[in-house]
């Protein structure tokens, strides 16, 4: 059963991402093939990022060439839709939180079924949930938001590391599962009701 | 023959790509070391970007270093020759559109190879055919051209879609191949000469 | 004996590169788990980029965990001890002298043991010496100082060009791989202090 309803929100999450991607394309000016791109990048760029670095070949979209072009049809689809997606502003944050913790866990998986470490184990599952935001930054060129101001990465490693510990424990697998995922979706969202950020380090002396 | 062809349209397409980001290596101000990386990884970025997504290994260059050098070489004669290539602007772009076509083909060729699905071997031939200028404007600090203002993309989707298409229709190998080829070739000659442009799409809202 | 050295300089240089990376984190007013992760990238990418680019896995942050956690301390360390870090600048910049002899030498030996071709090897240790600084750049949304100001590859790709030569003329492994250590420290210990600089091509023609 969890797998299932796992499918179903990581299709949800994908497409959600894609959406979102194919605005800030949008306030980029960018062309239709960019914002193409750029959905597919952001949506599926984490889960790349993660199975070229640990070698779990072949890649999702490889494998599921469906996935891809269900976020290029997301991302045209936006462009359609755009004007009104701004009254859709909370769904997409909230499905953008859901997004961040469904890719979490299963980028958690990915690494457990390889028998890696606990550790690489969260890591995985950080990459999966936050490297496309990076690389829509990066081709948008800017500073990813992780960097600066989001609890993102945070919410993510506290997801991954619930997840890891609960199994650790032995807890039932469906139960550590959405213990993880409800734990990390409730920070996700009080971060963004109460705004809160992690603490910066402001360091202005000169230098390289 | 088609191979032969192939081949040598090949080498010079990597020499022409070294050689146009050179000059925008010069145009940053990089040092002698930087304008060689910024040829190189223009040059072959795209097809090693193929192949660490595919699990495809060796790369290319690490199997025939040779091409790297000749990169290195391409965009250090460069700096020597510069003066004259604005003169030489029209070559430069026919160079570089025979060298997306020609990335593009081969990259599908790498995906076939690997019996992957027509949707996964037009995707390989487009990040074999793009993916070169994406880095050299990752690393030149600016949005990818690709995603604002060129057909590059476009161009290239249409090569990978005839060239399966045709295959799919059982067309003799060569005939597929080089109909693809000249179509493609003859979309971004037009493109350049007509000024063609995707619609762009403008979102203006305040957000992310 | 010479595993050992390298070894501990290893350690040492992972160390220093995440601090220095955790240092420009701060001029960017990131937030810390920006600063962990840039830290992380800095000191693990170039040789995670070797690895995925050669098909070496697993990558050492995934086989060793242990390194990943370090450079995540460091980075945090940083955070506290950042204010007194300007009056030991000269002792960051031999650590990070050391940091790129080591990174290479370490790198060309990858590439050597699986059997790769001289101009691979050296490239190899190029990548691992001098890909961290250049994603750092990236995620910091600049140009990377690789490109335009440093002696930074050249000194790699000399103590790279040393040591395989050394090699190849039958020299003992632990005097070709130190005497090709030493001489890159030495050059870009004078490079510091004199200020040297590879010639810059500087093309000022409008285009692309």
């Amino acid at each position: 059963m969890s797998v299932l309803v796992l499918h179903i929100l990581y299709i949800i999450a994908i497409t959600a991402e894609s959406m979102t991607a194919a605005l800030a394309a949008g306030r980029r000016s960018m062309d239709w093939i960019g914002v193409c791109l750029l959905g597919a990048i952001t949506a599926l760029g984490g889960g790349s990022m993660r199975d070229v670095l640990l070698g779990h070949y072949p890649l999702v979209w490889v494998a599921h060439p469906e996935y891809l072009l269900l976020t290029v049809a997301a991302a045209l689809g936006t462009i359609a839709v755009a004007r009104f997606m701004h009254r859709l502003r909370w769904i997409f944050l909230v499905l953008d939180a859901i997004g961040l913790v469904v890719f979490t866990v299963i980028g958690c998986n990915v690494a457990r079924e390889m028998g890696l470490s606990p550790t690489v184990v969260i890591v995985a599952g950080m990459i999966t949930g936050c490297v496309g935001g990076v690389l829509r930054d990066i081709l948008c060129n800017r500073v990813p938001l992780l960097f600066r101001s989001e609890l993102y990465a945070s919410v993510s490693v506290v997801t991954g590391g619930l997840y890891v510990a609960a199994l650790a424990l032995d807890w039932h697998h469906e139960v550590a599962l959405f213990t993880a995922m409800a734990a990390g979706l409730t920070m996700r969202l009080l971060a963004l009701r109460f705004n809160w950020h992690m603490p910066k380090f402001v360091y202005a002396r000169e230098g390289q």
